[in-house]
């Protein structure tokens, strides 16, 4: 039995997010049971790196499993790609390191979220992006989310992922761009507590409408209320785009 | 009653087609069905310049109707994009000229195709995109597209759109271009016969892999015979970007 790693990327419209479920079409069930069939209908666990939530989508998900198999890895990935449904598909694969966990051994893990902002709706990229209806002050939004860089509690943007757990993050990279009409909000984190990208890009939104300073988030901070920040944004602008280890790294986690 | 013209977007994918359908969800049907709302409940039609194919997307197709509205067409644009569900929009929305029929009026249609190569599928490419897995001859599908210029008989690559139709057709403009792994295959024609575009691109992709040479499109316009390319390719890859009149012009139809 052989252990790999794998990139994975999907659309994640039409999944209930990453994480196993019982009765809905989650990235890990689908994955579990394409691999089955060539683990002679055997189970195989599928680890990953980030649980990203319904509607999120992946570029750089990175996933662990083990799998008797007798050929190389060009084989496996190309067969497992020829199997899965159009909506997910296997970037590279290779054999992991001794005792390797795709969630446990992430150094950090690096989302992406793009927001439209445009009189007018553009149908096309709707289910990955989120629409805006006026333009956004993108260099005050950049030095808003700046402001977040470090060890800090996260409380007010996000809960934490177990009833007992800390809600402490190190955030790692922050920055705020235009292309055109799009504007992206890339954040890097040693990991990031449930919505805390999405509480975060609710807060920049406020800055980038000119209704906050970018100040106004060293108050967010220091609230330690998700109640602060007033909601979430839609789940369909964000995107996982890589994730760090002390062995492999993306060249780039986003531009 | 005003006349309208405007331009409007769509992800072709849950439509069947632009064509109003007696049971299938169209472009039409639910265009036609909003303006019905903003028209006291009374019936609205729209024409179309491009009657697109389902699975087919729109990016610059023109529409006309006529509509008892008291405000402005600014107005009108908004309640139009807060009515229609999210896989179509209004770009943008005028007082048509006296007369005008999107259909009869237009001097040329403008469709890209879009091929994504690698070895990899990507799935939040998959609805706009068809994959092949290895590169092409880009160049050699540039100059054999170009060979297609000109008044011409199309009938090897479509066929008419009435039974007694002509199927000859004057092509303005042909492009294959590059972009990273993407391949574009842009055209712009006063008309094109049905499933035109996609037969022609199933001809440039024998070129692009090094089965036929550019010269092997004079041989298909001479066979005037379908069965000469061997089919179409899925509709997903296909957009309608920008239709030509007299008096209205997209600024750039393809890049």
């Amino acid at each position: 039995m052989a252990h790999y790693q794998a990139t994975i990327e999907y659309d994640g419209t039409d999944f209930y997010g990453f994480q196993r479920q019982a009765r809905a079409r989650s990235v890990q069930g689908v994955m579990e049971a394409v691999l089955a069939r060539f683990n002679g209908g055997e189970p195989v666990t599928v680890r990953g790196a980030g649980r990203t939530d319904t509607g999120v989508h992946a570029t750089g998900q990175v996933i662990d499993f083990r799998l008797t198999w007798r050929k190389d890895e060009a084989e496996l990935l190309r067969a497992l790609n020829a199997m899965l449904p159009p909506d997910v598909a296997v970037r590279n694969l290779a054999l992991a390191p001794e005792g390797f966990h795709a969630r446990y051994d992430a150094l950090s893990r690096a989302y992406c979220y793009t927001l439209l902002t445009s009189s007018i709706r553009q149908p096309l990229l709707h289910r990955t992006s989120f629409h805006v209806r006026h333009s956004l002050d993108t260099p005050a939004m950049d030095r808003a989310v700046r402001r977040l860089l470090g060890e800090r509690d996260f409380a007010t943007f996000g809960r934490a992922t177990t009833d007992s757990g800390s809600t402490t993050r190190v955030l790692l990279a922050a920055r705020v761009w235009q292309e055109g009409e799009l504007v992206h909000v890339g954040v890097e984190a040693n990991g990031f507590l449930f919505r805390m990208v999405r509480g975060i890009v609710a807060a920049l939104l406020e800055v980038g409408q000119g209704r906050r300073s970018p100040e106004w988030m060293d108050e967010l901070l220091a609230a330690r209320d998700r109640a602060a920040v007033g909601g979430v944004i839609a789940p369909r602008g964000l995107c996982l785009v890589g994730v760090r280890y002390a062995h492999s790294s993306p060249d780039h986690l986003f531009s």
